[in-house]
């Protein structure tokens, strides 16, 4: 079974738009022999995911990259051939991040043992790994998922979207999945119980998502950006909630949209640096008067916050105060004074 | 004192762009007499907010607007000067929704109390009204304020800004503002107390602020839009909220930006539908790892939840497989066999 040499993927170049084969080099590098306290492990299932490519540019993200000439990382599932480490014995499985090669040594750092009577062992890196758990927290804390909620998730056949579809079936919900080939498509509505899917190779994907979602938006998980993202803006309802784990359709772009006004730009921010933007409309909040007057009236008394009005006098002059509203023109909160005010 | 006609601004036309004198007109209508169970209120204050440019343009936004030839809507301080209702009494001072207008007859829904020996009963659309209470809850609720956080606030001497920096400062953070005129910036480092503020008016207002957040950008109240929040985008921290009560700079735009890619657009919808986007990462989440083996551990096992996987054979087409699930070729989750897997 075990070849004298270790067979490596490296990074020979870093990719300029999508990744070519010659980005790439196959290597062989001599079997590593594990020191005192170490294990070596043999690579059994190695999991390629999306992020991956933004692993394989220069410069920074929100983790350290693969340098030209060192080994894709990986997260991978295995076995221990050979154990100088008190936790672990020769024949465990365990998922570790090897990375793309067939044999890794580890200080045991990082490694989770793995029993296969419990679930198959390659699902410590698809659905019950890393993207299953995307999906969860995504939904559930990121997205405040509730019941009834109306939800569209891209990639809806993906690792990660077919976990967050399913789920937002369990806790009762409307599910509108998006795919590309129609194999993709039966599996969303078919074995995913899904309620529609939609292409989006499809040319009018924006009208047909929006057939397919009679009452709007309230939670989409934002796997891929690109038209997809532009299809769903406009669908949103009130108080719609958008988890941002991916955005795939621009992880091959070769530079930054041009100017700051661009979507792509700003939602690569969002994901990278996981800003949270939310609109608001005091209306919906007041529950909280009551904390508010306490709080700021408080405040207000002891004089630790102060206050300022620009008050204009009569309400002839209320268009022109307002026009100046607008261009900055007032210093201090804008009143039109209409009638004496007998407390002063 | 009283005048024998009542005077109120009117909508003349919907506003194309800013609003000219044109746009309203002021006209003297008889003075409105109360009927059974109503109050009569003469206004004190008229409070000239924002977010009534857009209350004046036609067609749906998260309130209705104002038709031509209707007065326009405001909140509004007043007294109380002829009452046939139980709950209110001739010399009352209220909070009510008068308008533009120097009178205003009441069923007394909506109209609250206002005790002048509290505050001045001019707060009560101010500080501690409305735009007070937006800044409270904005900064709290929505942007999940906390100590030690890198505050940014936009329109820093206005009605809303000024008591968001000075709730911040109270809260215990790092807070610059940002405002137009020299005097403004002075009001906003000096009375208020912030730690710095820069002009919008600067033609290096990017570079400014880069200057004044050395630690960049935790919580930036957005209130402004254009090119303020230009400049704050590319500060952003990781785990930086934004929320966003109004985007003043956008409000006399005469047609919606051309194409779907453009953030005004997108942040347009957020306020109006009160969008919350969030960017997250797996990693970040990791103390709902047990909660998700239980929850979706078991969804698999009572058949709940299927998965699937798309297994490619070598380590030698690693590359390729990952070339095509950039394409989306892939169908299910993405797994390279390196080697036997003995438990299958």
């Amino acid at each position: 079974m075990s070849t004298p040499v270790n067979r490596q993927v490296v990074l020979n170049a870093h990719p300029v738009g999508a990744p070519v084969e010659t980005d790439f080099a196959l290597v062989e590098s001599p079997l590593p022999v594990p020191g005192g306290g170490e294990l070596l492990i043999r690579t059994i299932y190695l999991s390629l995911d999306p992020y991956m490519r933004g692993r394989m540019n220069p410069g920074p993200s929100y983790a350290k990259g693969v340098e030209v000439g060192e080994v894709m990382t990986a997260q991978t599932v295995g076995q221990v051939v050979a154990s100088n480490h008190d936790g672990f014995a020769e024949g465990d499985f365990v998922l570790s991040g090897n990375g793309w090669q067939e044999y890794a040594v580890s200080d045991g750092q990082g490694v989770r043992p793995l029993d296969p009577s419990v679930a198959p062992i390659s699902t410590a890196v698809g659905v019950l790994g890393m993207p299953g758990m995307t999906a969860y927290v995504g939904l559930l804390d990121v997205g405040e998922l509730k019941a009834g909620d109306q939800v569209v998730v891209s990639a809806a056949s993906g690792a990660v979207g077919a976990v967050v579809g399913q789920i937002a079936k369990i806790k009762g919900c409307r599910v509108v999945g998006i795919a590309g080939a129609q194999k993709k498509c039966d599996y969303v509505t078919g074995e995913l119980g899904l309620d529609a899917c939609v292409s989006h190779y499809s040319d009018t994907l924006a009208d047909d998502l929006r057939a397919a979602c009679p009452d709007g938006i309230d939670l989409y998980f934002e796997n891929v950006g690109g038209k997809v993202f532009d299809a769903v803006v406009p669908l949103l309802n009130d108080f719609a909630r958008m988890p941002v784990c991916g955005r795939i359709a621009n992880y091959n772009m070769t530079e930054p949209p041009a100017g700051p006004n661009e979507v792509p730009r700003l939602m690569g921010l969002v994901l990278v640096h996981r800003v949270m933007i939310r609109g608001f409309i005091v209306f919906d909040h007041v529950a909280r008067q009551p904390d508010f007057i306490r709080d700021v009236g408080g405040w207000i008394r002891s004089g630790e916050l102060t206050y300022r009005e620009d008050v204009v006098e009569g309400i002839e002059h209320a268009v022109g105060a307002f026009r100046g509203l607008l261009r900055g023109e007032n210093f201090g909160k804008l009143l039109v004074r209409v009638s004496d005010d007998p407390t002063r």
